[in-house]
């Protein structure tokens, strides 16, 4: 595929996921320059874009390292030299465990745990490898998955402390189902009481004589909220990188949002039945609809319409102005799970190709 | 990951995608019975296993060769010496078309068209790489997707007849929006409707004076109306192989589903934060929900519940006797977009790992 770097968009074979560049670095540097006026420390989620490549750009932008969803997204990152990740989910089986040690040797790995059990697993492992790890207790702020509630917070934080291997380095509380509130002062609201729910736990783990080094959390959604409210003092901002459509459509309150959309899938009509229908080729193995339908660009009035698996339509009641070999740029609903459907993209400046990146990350799901 | 063949499924990093052989075995048998008791010819859509492992044993049951949707597809096809390869959807730019005509040197690969235009190009494309190809006019039987009315389908059946290079193969024409009514009339009448729309179509390419060798079409959800109807000489199932849980809940009209589930992701529980609740390390990136969602499988009166993209929740009034650690099977709501997540997975007999096998057609969407 690096046989279409120097050349315009429109001769790649579609579908094709498309990042345009000056885009991406300028939402990379405006979150670095957000976190820095705050002083806050950052650590963007490598769950949406699964690439080193980008994670260096958050880190060479000011990011004190990324987040990872699951142990093999965090050895993609590992493999790649990037030395300070957090799993952001508990790692529980002895198989994962066993293997999460025996990487730590190599780097500053945190891990979040919810339960005792799960804590003295990991520090046998810890010992076995003769490795550390950092684990944080994850609170669970409102958002019903994983985390204890505020008072069994500290006996897990101190069973960690006197686990030999491994370093209590604080909480996690992380509020995913507010991220996409679109209305602000829901978002605020709900943001708040997170914070507030972190804050007991932090509070209890205090009294029980541990420091609590590191408040982690937040994300794109209410990124300005949690720099502005001063509770977490390390933010998980992923989906900024890219920005889906839904994020388009959330509220941000005052001004203007500080990100822009970076991320388009590349689709090709394949048939133009009529003036008004065009197949474009594209389908849900190409753009994934758990956010809904993608947002076509590039066509004036057109309407999305699914059409199987590997195609979709649109209409218009128009002509379209479409023939079979255009291109047209489809707007993820949701960029996490389209990302995780390509195993490279395309990065661009100005309709020209500039380079393909492999997305080492997709599919690493366990 | 083949250090876990012969280890129990339970062992496996999850979330993993498991395929019972037995069942497997089974689907693909009991659709070669069915063609060759009928003595129909059938090409079975790889789009749904994107697998040449499991291409084989379809074609070993007796089937003259394979579907693939879209070039990249076929060409993982190729790559591994399947030789007999229908693409369903045009192939329609100059570089993809250039390529399909250089790789159709190898082996016999037929493609579907519907425009004037692509007739030529590809025709074009022949000559320049010293090739040949079948090609096959596509007739829109209903799904409003591809494909031209059957008043169109003589012109166009004519140009490929008188372009060097080419070879007139017959026609195609397909109504996935059937393939899934739960409905058994209505399926009945469907397939009917577009059944006359197709014999209309290849009326009118006989009295032009050019034979219409195949006459291809159907899926697993009609195949028995398919084959009862006599109307095709080649069926194009997919789903048999797997049945997802939206089949499982089609009305097979007399007798029992000919085709049972062989296909199941299988989800770890990570997280237990209360006695009615289990978090599962199963989200959108590793199961599809544009047919709906999962089905959670042994656990009885457990209710799926999304929980992000990396995670799930079952949920129970009463204690779902679950642990961090633990395994549950989770039934895909469809096939086709769940195995585009992985690159590969685990073939088991009876709850024991046998394979570990590769999905190289995994993403493979242009």
């Amino acid at each position: 595929m690096d046989s279409f770097v120097g050349r315009s968009i429109t001769g790649l074979p579609t579908p094709a996921l498309l990042i345009d560049l000056d885009v991406l670095e300028a939402n990379i540097r405006t979150m670095g320059q957000l976190a820095a006026d705050a002083g806050i420390a950052y650590r963007p989620h490598a769950k949406s874009h699964k690439q080193p490549l980008i994670a260096y750009q958050q880190i060479a932008a000011g990011a004190v390292g990324v987040c990872c969803t699951k142990l093999s997204e965090a050895l993609v990152m590992l493999d790649a030299g990037v030395g300070d990740l957090l799993i952001t989910s508990p790692v529980v089986t002895p198989w994962k465990i066993a293997l999460l040690a025996k990487r730590a040797r190599e780097a500053r790995i945190g891990v979040v745990v919810d339960s005792l059990r799960n804590v003295q697993a990991l520090g046998t492992a810890c010992a076995d490898a003769g490795s550390r790890l950092d684990v944080l207790v994850e609170i669970d702020v409102g958002q019903k998955r994983c985390g204890v509630a505020p008072d069994k917070a500290s006996d897990i934080a101190i069973e960690v402390d006197r686990t030999p291997g491994l370093r209590f380095a604080g909480l996690q509380g992380y509020q995913g189902l507010l991220q996409l509130d679109a209305d602000a002062e829901r978002r605020l609201l709900g943001a708040k009481t997170a914070n507030a729910i972190l804050q007991d736990a932090a509070e209890r783990v205090r009294r029980a004589g541990l420091p609590v080094d590191t408040l982690t959390g937040g994300g794109t959604g209410t990124i300005q909220i949690d720099i502005g409210m001063g509770g977490l003092n390390e933010l998980q901002p992923g989906s900024y990188v890219f920005m889906d459509s839904r994020y388009a459509s959330v509220d941000w309150g005052d001004g203007p949002i500080p990100f822009a959309c970076s991320l388009f899938v590349l689709a090709g009509v394949v048939s133009t039945p009529m003036p008004g229908r065009a197949i474009l080729d594209a389908g849900w193995k190409a753009i994934s609809n758990d956010g809904g339908n993608p947002v076509p660009l590039d066509v004036r009035d057109a309407r999305f319409r699914f059409a199987g698996d590997e195609h979709c339509a649109l209409e218009s009641d128009g002509p379209l102005g479409l023939s079979a070999g255009d291109c047209v740029r489809l707007r993820p609903s949701h960029c996490d799970t389209t990302i995780n459907l390509y195993d490279h993209c395309f990065a661009f400046r100005g309709g020209e190709v500039v380079a393909c990146w492999p997305i080492p990350g997709r599919g690493k799901t366990w």
